[in-house]
């Protein structure tokens, strides 16, 4: 791909990204990841996989609109659509969508390709570690979902089986175990560099809020 | 101080807190550890310290509907007044008004008594570590504010000497040099002990997305 094209469809994914000032810095870091596990594998389509990655989350905003719409399918269609518009062969615009159509975690469709492994793969990087840390606390604030919860007898919640959405919930459902999605040999070993950072933080903030050191001091007080 | 009466302020809390569900946690984090570090001094005054702790931001609500509104100086009288009228001494109401008043991190005002200091400190400790972290990337999410900028080359910066808002700025502004700034020995020694989490989570987040290994590819993709 030269830098031309490369500019083009970086413009499309700008335009297209509701809060481009949040959102384009993930699809950069999706970007470089992609390049970083391509890089291991012989054989890469390297412009479906660039254009794949510039635009799998250009339909974020009409997710965001309505929760009904699944950006990843919607997405793909729109990426198609941009890239027919702009005269790429059929081949290409088809295989592009279909990275970025299954690019999300789904039981009913899985990725069919090399370059729709390296950016399922890419994507995922970016939850394994401490960023996926950051992100998900972020998410939970612009949501006012809190960091913990608490089970009936008044004791914090590590998570794990939880109903109600908390930081704990979500790091126990999506990212405790996320190291074992993933699809690619490189993309496995960067996950799991990546996710010791994201475990010890979780467990130091786990331990931090857990910690009850004072109670027996204030139950003696309250009982004196 | 017997357990009604720590219902009675207790409760007032609770329904002092814009949104209960969160704010409480903190509230009840600070009392925890303001017991840990009062049980390494000689001698404290309980009843005051625990109101203290109770009501040190009962006043957030007015804060966030006013930011002009301090919330510290506002909780204080609030917290006097609500004491007053529960027929507390007058030495106790304002002992817990002063210590109310210089919770927050102030030039003008510093904590002047044993409890002020112990409360201040309580405070600070629900910054200091892992759940520092977890408290700042929740309000950036809630307030719209990335994690982090570029400079005007394009390079992530750190956090250190931003004017932009940012979760990097704010490690660097607020949580990064805390330590410094604890009045007990028992205060400080459980921020070390914290701050060590939030040290190394800040730190490896730095280093993921400033990972930049796939752009010498990229580049030699588009210049090929």
């Amino acid at each position: 791909m030269n830098r031309q094209t490369f500019a083009l469809i970086e413009g499309y994914m700008l335009t297209s990204m509701k809060d481009a000032a949040h959102d384009k810095e993930h699809v950069y870091r999706v970007l470089n990841n992609a390049v970083r596990i391509a890089k291991s594998e012989p054989e890469v389509h390297w412009d479906v996989l660039l254009a794949a990655a510039l635009l799998h989350d250009i339909s974020r905003p009409e997710q965001i609109a309505d929760p009904m719409v699944d950006h990843a399918s919607h997405g793909a269609d729109k990426a198609y659509a941009f890239l027919k518009e702009n005269g790429f062969a059929e081949d290409f615009c088809s295989h592009v969508r279909a990275c970025i159509r299954t690019h999300r975690f789904r039981k009913t469709e899985r990725p069919a390709t090399l370059e729709a492994r390296i950016l399922f793969d890419a994507d995922k990087l970016d939850v394994a570690g401490a960023i996926g840390i950051a992100r998900t606390l972020a998410y939970n604030g612009e949501t006012g979902r809190p960091i913990y919860t608490r089970d009936e007898n008044g004791v914090i919640s590590d998570g794990d089986g939880d109903t109600a959405d908390s930081f704990f919930r979500e790091y126990k459902f999506k990212l405790e175990g996320i190291c074992g999605h993933f699809l690619t040999e490189a993309g496995r070993a960067l996950a799991l560099e990546r996710h010791a950072a994201a475990k010890a933080y979780y467990e130091a903030l786990l331990q931090e809020v857990r910690d009850n050191t004072g109670r027996a001091a204030l139950d003696a007080l309250l009982d004196a």
